[in-house]
């Protein structure tokens, strides 16, 4: 679980611990916009079935001061960090094993503040449909699209008209993308 | 027109010139991959009523050999490369201009060996949907979509089941986003 200091990294982690083996990764441990770090988390770790990203940083804040550099936030973060975490996974994942993104509902439902996000979900979510039919040995990959969850009620005022997403609800859609057989799907919980 | 020198840039800039003044832009003339070099296309040209862009470089290649840093051709082309040329560009084009980028199909018709892309393609149609509900003075932007083009037969045997989408269907697409009223939204010609 990579992203597990985070909200949702932690609740489906204590979630998915009752009936499996969690290996909680924060940010002290894998620094998701280097490759290397990543390469240096997966050898540490060794084969594992599942790889379970909820971390995505991007750019919110005013599109006036949105630019080529804060632009990078999502591109380096949520996007290249949660792409290569694939790229490279995929040499130490288990045949028959699972990845599963966090992208989120602002990739088809934008929002002010938040292009950035809208555009690392998209790509995400469009990687996740790509590498569906590209990855071997029976290895599948979806991505969960919650749109503002229950557990961050700072951020309600940022999404009008939109009905937090409750945790149970987004571990369900965990559930279905590691313990299900479907691949290329983006997840709306 | 960004992107002049391609086989669609050079097509459409030929149809459009017979009733607009079109410059042409190829990459002697703009490298999109530097802000500081699409600043300056922007401040040599002036105050202009539409952008539009075909130049949309990307790897395409096999998976296996596919990381990070082929990945980078089309998150810093065809992806950045256009993002920043809205960003940068809604300096400078005129109130009630618009703003027409390319994508593709692949974004939801994924196919081997591209899923560079697909997730290029899907930032880019992720971003003008993000774009236009923050874009001031009337401004417009809207992708064009389209599967293989007749034009180009050499990719035809990696688009299995696609059909050919033709030069005037794709005139046609780019029309709808520069005269039309429409906003937001990814067109397919």
């Amino acid at each position: 679980m990579v992203g597990a200091g985070g909200i949702m990294g932690s609740y489906l982690s204590d979630a998915f611990e009752k009936d499996n083996e969690v290996i909680r990764i924060d940010r002290s441990k894998v620094d998701i916009t280097s490759p290397s770090s990543i390469e240096n988390m997966y050898k540490s770790i060794g084969a594992f079935d599942a790889l379970v990203c909820t971390a995505g940083p991007s750019y919110v804040g005013p599109w006036k001061k949105l630019t080529d550099k804060e632009f990078r936030q999502g591109v380096e973060g949520k996007m290249m960090g949660q792409i290569n975490l694939v790229l490279i996974g995929q040499h130490y994942i288990n045949p028959n094993g699972s990845f599963t993104l966090i992208s989120g509902a602002l990739t088809h439902e934008p929002q002010k503040n938040f292009a950035n996000a809208t555009a690392a979900n998209a790509a995400v979510d469009g990687f996740v449909r790509a590498a569906a039919i590209e990855l071997q040995n029976g290895i599948r990959i979806n991505s969960v699209s919650p749109t503002v969850i229950e557990n961050s009620p700072q951020y309600f005022p940022f999404f009008p008209g939109e009905i937090p997403v409750t945790m149970k609800q987004l571990e369900y859609g965990f559930r279905k993308s590691i313990f299900g057989a479907n691949t290329g799907q983006v997840i709306r919980p």
